[in-house]
């Protein structure tokens, strides 16, 4: 099995990368096959050179297409912005090829945020974006609040956190 | 394998159980065991006499609830009511034995309206509500909208409609 | 100006109507006419004697109709319940008067959760069904979360959401 | 009364625009002083140049930015796309000046698709958005479904959809 995990926005220095890296490290340990996909890495031009009549005409964006289309398993890491998912997050999924991208594949969510949310609604969001391509989505979506508090040094600080993320990979895997 | 399918409303005469056995006739047209419950089954008083600390008190409601614990897919059909899932749907799902009563079980949804909406609000929210529960929810959720032009005579008389039916019941199949 | 606070559920003991206490306390301050509803007071058999075919024939709901008829602003004290609001307030409102129970009316919303959420979810769906009836939603929707830890007595016993509540009631009087 | 109408896509020649213009002429001809912003002025490199570490760092955004400070009621264009807003739109957003770029303004929503949902997931997700801006949404948000039949040569040639209009620009003067 190999699992797919984008860390969801274009921030210098973002936390979503680390919750990312977290769970490849917690797939590669049970021997599942894990790679990160950073939006970092979204071409600068990429609301104009990427989207509507130049879909699917920018290389860089292209080699990105490919990998998603070679994974059936993806997880979503989702910083809270303003009360929803990053709007970078929702125009890359808006660049991807339309409409079989997503069909049919598993996804589990993970959201994250300094407040005490833990983007529920971000998460509810996006479920609806990714339903609407015919994705299926884990129903334990994974929100881990005051991420500042309950991550350190690239761990999980909170054991009830902990416990929670492996539940979540385990019924993943299974899913 | 064995599906329930639980018409989503305690009205009179309502197309929610209509829509409900076209589904049962489709699955045991493949072999599926697929059984009914509809909501016109609640006690009349429900909503004081098997809820809170009533809970699990209710002898009638308790029948209901061993059936969904022996069932592990269900497809809920839900009528569109003021932009949502009816009301009593939403306290039914409050009277289930909590929190378990639909962890890892698998849900197919379909969104009936007289308007154009197809309960598309309806199918959003409730798929919240069962991912809060750790139900998974198939990505594909079925709006059958202006059901009066679409649906005469226990028939789908939209052949698009037909079609996406029976591409949903497909993928729960397979789900 | 007077407002009417709903306290959203019919269980026995809860604490949206100490909420809604809190509340009216507070508007009766500024001497404003301050009215509450507590759904507890709903007729036993509700779900089958003030729906559908039985609207508007159950004498006892009908005078709560004709409270909300007299109210152009309203508030929703709302406990979260299975990662939405209790079905019993959407069946509360499934019973008004159709179509234009709260057109054009005023609303605030509070929710009130056990866990850290404060309802984020269920005020989001609530919202979306007194959208669809054209009422207007404050957009400063209160969540108060571990209601248990921060609300002792009938007292808000953290400073934080005293100033929050406090800024929401400012707010809705404006609007 | 001046009112911006915010065009929500960057897609050269889109519908958007076109909707605009039509809530702009209205306004117009009831003497209201309305202003269209449309996201096709958006920066190209924007989703690098002017959000996190370079917010309020675009001099060209910072134009934008202001001009969204100057008015106290805006009203939002929507085309869906995958069952949600713009992309596009929220990363707009999400370059605003936090947190106050949007609190206590007024917000009408405007949905349109080529299919029949009309926006309605997208308008939802949008209010929960400026929802936690504490800016405040009119009820009544206006869905244009197959706006291909429905809106040709810049006039709705549908006239349940012109009264539709012409009432919510009615309450949104009103709100």
């Amino acid at each position: 099995m190999s699992i797919l995990i984008i860390s969801g926005t274009n921030r210098t220095n973002n936390k979503s990368l680390k919750i990312a890296n977290l769970y490849a490290q917690k797939l590669i340990s049970k021997n599942i096959d894990a790679e990160i996909l950073s939006l970092t890495d979204l071409p600068k031009d990429y609301i104009y050179s990427a989207l509507y009549e130049n879909s699917g005409k920018n290389p860089e964006f292209n080699q990105i297409r490919e990998k998603i289309a070679s994974f059936k398993k993806i997880i979503f890491v989702v910083a809270e912005y303003n009360g929803s998912f990053p709007g970078v997050l929702k125009a890359f999924i808006d660049g991807l090829k339309y409409p079989d991208s997503l069909k049919n594949k598993k996804f589990a969510l993970v959201g994250l945020s300094s407040g005490i949310q833990g983007g529920a609604l971000a998460l509810s969001h996006l479920t609806d974006v990714i339903s609407y391509l015919n994705g299926n989505v884990l129903g334990n979506r994974m929100k881990i609040y005051k991420i500042e508090e309950n991550f350190k040094d690239g761990k999980i600080t909170n054991s009830v956190f902990e416990d929670l993320i492996n539940a979540q990979i385990e019924e993943f895997i299974a899913f």
